[in-house]
């Protein structure tokens, strides 16, 4: 290509994680690379952004791909919004988020980094991708399906894509010849069932731990759940307008006027 | 009534805010009472959960309203799963957050601590409202909508919520008369042009201050940004099914297959 697409790069696990070195390893053979990514974990985050306390963003050196690298103290977010607005010098043509260190399917979009860095990359234009791999383990094989994500790139940078929507891409544990394909997936209706770890501190004050079990209840075969349970890649449009816009008219019938 | 309602109430601006006791007040004429909120603002924290750190939750008292009251070092989707899975003996029938000083209104519902909390309710199936004041001053006058919210929460609690939403309540800072009523909506498309305020610190290095200006771009007269322009209360109906339904087609003419 005579001009390499602009492709910047963020995750929520840490620029040092072996997940975002192993999406950074592919992005190189697309595009020029730019990474600006969190100082330290920043999992759970959501979309949250840092507004009470100062934000340092400094140029640092990994290892010794092509890409340059920032690394940023704030969170997921944060790391969008300085790169678009301070960093990069033009809007890149994709942002991909990840490789995440666990699962990032269902309901867990909500309360996961990696898809709200690329949610806030969507709400500013960019044709955006967040990939996780469901293998907490640091040392998981981000290789298997390297050419998946690097096909799932290609046809972003090439169709564009949809308006206001973000891909949220998840990863089965999987040997690359167990890995049967890409299906585009629809959300899992499903939920965390919380149990709490209740402990003592030294000093005698009661805390608690937030543990949980996932639980699907949702049958259906066009889910995310479904595709990852069956060996494929998930692959679910994200949007971020949250009107439930089926829901208007029953509003309309409550009693809200004077 | 009978049996009194149980309303658990929660915010994002801390436990001792006005926007909370205003609610708190309203709240305690409509049920049973019980807070659980953070002892810190939290503003901005999206739909954050604490994974990484411990977790504190103490029995307060703060004024001498009917209610019942806990403090939780946590973010707002923490002090909401540990109301349900710790410390309420029923599930309540519903959930208010707020009342947020400041709008949640458009694409703030994303970064919105006050909307997760509510957001989190909904997931775990509680009839839930977050409501916001455009109006940032500690000192801001919540009384003037307290009918409103009242009559919303009234609403809330007779009718149902349709199922998988919460309702986004945002309310113009205006005096009471001037309100001209209720308009459901939706979400406008609007975004946050960032603007980063570069400064050096003591020691010589360079740090950010995140600030920003709200542009609005969408003329329709259905959003919640024209009903508040136009001096009414805007509910907006909020999912957390954040497929894009409408993308999937497309995408499937990706080539995405071997």
């Amino acid at each position: 290509m005579e001009n390499r697409p602009l492709i910047l790069v963020t995750n929520d696990d840490g620029i040092t994680a072996p997940g975002i070195r192993a999406l950074i390893k592919i992005m190189n053979t697309l595009g020029d690379v730019v990474v600006v990514a969190p100082d330290s974990p920043q999992s759970g985050m959501g979309h949250a952004i840092t507004i009470n306390s100062t934000l340092y963003c400094s140029p640092i050196t990994v290892d010794d791909g092509d890409q340059i690298e920032y690394s940023c103290s704030g969170t997921p977010v944060d790391c969008v919004k300085l790169a678009v607005n301070e960093i990069l010098n033009r809007k890149p043509d994709l942002c991909v988020s990840g490789i995440n260190h666990g699962t990032n399917s269902s309901i867990n979009v909500i309360y996961s980094g990696t898809m709200s860095a690329a949610v806030e990359a969507g709400i500013e234009g960019i044709p955006a991708i967040g990939f996780s791999l469901l293998d907490f383990n640091w040392e998981a094989d981000f290789d298997q399906a390297a050419e998946h994500i690097k096909k799932i790139a290609q046809n972003a940078l090439e169709n564009g894509m949809p308006s206001d929507v973000v891909l949220n891409v998840n990863i089965p544990k999987l040997r690359k010849e167990e890995i049967k394909g890409i299906k585009v997936c629809r959300q899992a209706k499903a939920s965390w069932k919380e149990e709490f770890d209740k402990r003592v501190n030294p000093q005698g004050r009661q805390y608690y731990w937030l543990t949980g079990k996932f639980v699907n209840e949702d049958k259906g075969e066009d889910t995310d759940e479904w595709a990852l349970a069956n060996n494929y890649i998930s692959v679910v449009p994200v949007q971020f307008d949250l009107t439930a816009h089926h829901a208007i008219q029953r509003l309309n019938t409550w009693d809200l006027h004077d």
